[in-house]
């Protein structure tokens, strides 16, 4: 079980550093600012969480998230040609990416002896800080504040976590069944162009 | 006493909100996009503040932050039509919130021990980071380097708090006299338009 | 020795006070904002660096790099007209500044008991979270990720740094050699125009 989690969080990594790397390729970056792009989209929120609550940024103790990024930076330069084709599959493990995200960050924040509602608050920005300051970092508008249900799957998943909790799941059954959530409303999201509503401007 | 301090600090959270979240609508942003800058807005320049302390941040211990925040959301989206007409009482909360954040930011530097200069700055960047980020999540160049005096009036009354322990005045006549400080030289510098000079460069 | 160091870390903190507020000037800033532009410049990287090990930043115990950086400022002001023609100085400066601040980087993470890898890492943002950090405010794509070599000579020096440790090398020569490194690519990448391949984009 653990070693299907940890797969799934180094897809997810993975998947979260490719996004970063293709948008950065896009403006222009060399091959290491395109790398840092994909380290900050992919470690970004787990970070800002850890600083948050006061403790050692995670990557900092276990070097294979600077590696997985670095072979998203190689897969994307070897495989360019390909990697449009493989949207849906990086679509996929983002979403599932997000859903782990978002339980990492809300157990630990569970386990510093915080509130559930500052959980939830650490699940969602665990999740949404990364693609947040990747588009900071290329000079873009936060896409995930504008297009389909992003950051909003992860406040849901928080939720959903709540009620387990309540009802006295086991906590290996919460993670997934959270997990599970943000991944299912992250799909139906872009699959029916769910958005959140504009907010409309006063001219 | 306390207790007007309190309301004062929420309607200052209030008028940081609604300004995140108004400058948010003008982009496109969703209702949970311009939530979170509205956030960031109001509470981003404490947050930095108290990371830089290793304390940790006011808002993860105290859900009102985020309540009035998501009442700001609220009240932009149902009386969208008339907030521009509230724009003169939005500017006093503003000023006002803007005083008790320099003075929250200097007490709170102090506590920690630190010497007086820091807590100057840390009254300036608990006052005015929260712009600074809201502009930069935006996509915008900072307003707050551009237009008015606005950082620059946290400073002041840093020397005004500085001055009044100087002259062993009480903390609660030194906190107020600060606060109104701030607060009246914002007021006086929007009114007569008075501004840093700008940076000339060098073409 | 000391002295030395010390004097090149207060010129190198000039140097990127200088470039913040240059760049800063192009953006119409005012004089306070400008002066901001150029502290975070000169000690943003440092700060990430010292907020990531869960330390107080070096600047709020040390008044001495918010000082040199109004000194910038000033500079800029009075010899606007002379700035222009001084750019190889700066571009000096700036590369020493660049180089001992790598080493500083190194150093304070392996105080704290981190991993060399982690170590190289930390040395690099150092050296180039302050820059990256400036074109943010200023509202644009980082330079450093675009143009010549920057970031990557901190992860030289970085290597460097290891070599000198395993070949048992003193301290203090295993510093100066590394600040020499990241110096010497630095001017090498510059003068003939060695850049990091650009990541072409997928159409």
């Amino acid at each position: 079980m653990i070693d299907f989690i940890t797969f799934c969080n180094y897809a997810g990594t993975f998947a979260f550093a490719i996004s970063g790397i293709r948008l950065a390729s896009a403006k222009q970056f060399d091959w290491f600012g395109a790398y840092v792009v994909g380290v900050v989209t992919a470690v970004g929120g787990g970070t800002v969480r850890d600083i948050l609550l006061n403790a050692t940024p995670f990557w900092m103790e276990e070097p294979a998230y600077l590696i997985v990024s670095a072979l998203a930076l190689l897969f994307v330069i070897v495989f360019r040609k390909y990697v449009i084709h493989l949207n849906n599959t990086f679509f996929i493990f983002d979403a599932i990416g997000l859903g782990l995200f978002v339980v990492s960050g809300i157990h630990k924040t569970l386990d510093f002896g915080l509130p559930m509602w500052t959980a939830i608050v650490m699940g969602t920005i665990t999740g949404s800080f990364g693609g947040m300051m990747r588009d900071t970092l290329i000079n873009e508008v936060p896409l995930i504040f504008r297009k389909d249900i992003y950051a909003l799957t992860c406040v849901l998943g928080g939720f959903i976590y709540y009620i387990c909790m309540k009802l006295s799941v086991s906590i290996l059954v919460t993670q997934l069944v959270t997990a599970s959530t943000v991944l299912t409303a992250r799909l139906l999201a872009v699959k029916y162009h769910i958005s959140v509503p504009v907010l409309k401007g006063e001219e």
